[in-house]
């Protein structure tokens, strides 16, 4: 693999990255093996592309308004850094809470590696303590 | 303010920033204000130099053994994003957690944007997930 497909540039990473975005957006779930490799790694364990993608419908089927907003972004190729936005409103339970339909406000924030053109990692956070406060508030 | 201050290049800044987390983990207090500005804000809050280092000698003191360790960067002036590793051992509780010294492993997903070479504004979000899925182990 030549340079070109390992670091492309910072530039071309992030119009990819806002395009993966896009793609998650429109649902368009048959879409996202041109964004995400087959043997994607997710926080340590190997979902590959098939588990990736569950985890994002099953993650749309529990909260039918979600949507990403990319609020602040960095990169350093191969590595794309986002600050994601979600106002939303998750039907049941998420991460354990029980938000039952409330709307809630919360950021991630999540790093991607890729390889190529493709996503090969992904280390995510979720703000969970936000959650807490506003459920409690 | 011209360009240069305002953009400092992208090694210079993660360059800067290592130099942030130096201090950090020698507990130079005093230095702090090279790094971290006046005004900072800390997840929309403005904390101010005196409230960010406050809330740094707090957890130095809860957790005796952190240490910050840089395991991704990634930069786009003025925004460094860094993926933060700890293995430390809280002496008590630790984000509503009670970790009551248990030796723990958990990252923290940070963005910073600078003004100059100084920290202006800290959107952090910490593992909590993961802690928990440590103390329920």
């Amino acid at each position: 693999m030549d340079d070109d497909r390992t670091a492309p540039a910072a530039l071309n990473l992030a119009d990819l990255y806002r395009d993966y975005i896009a793609c998650l957006n429109r649902r368009a779930w048959d879409d996202l093996g041109r964004f995400v490799a087959d043997g994607v790694m997710h926080n340590g364990r190997r979902f590959g592309l098939t588990g990736y993608r569950a985890m994002l419908v099953k993650d749309c089927e529990e909260i039918p308004d979600l949507r990403f907003e990319i609020e602040l972004l960095a990169c350093t190729p191969p590595l794309i850094a986002a600050r994601l936005r979600f106002a939303c409103s998750p039907r049941a339970r998420f991460l354990g809470l029980d938000v039952n339909g409330r709307s809630i406000v919360f950021a991630e924030n999540v790093f991607y590696r890729y390889e190529g053109e493709k996503i090969v990692a992904v280390w995510s956070v979720i703000d969970k303590t936000a959650i807490e406060a506003q459920l409690s508030g």
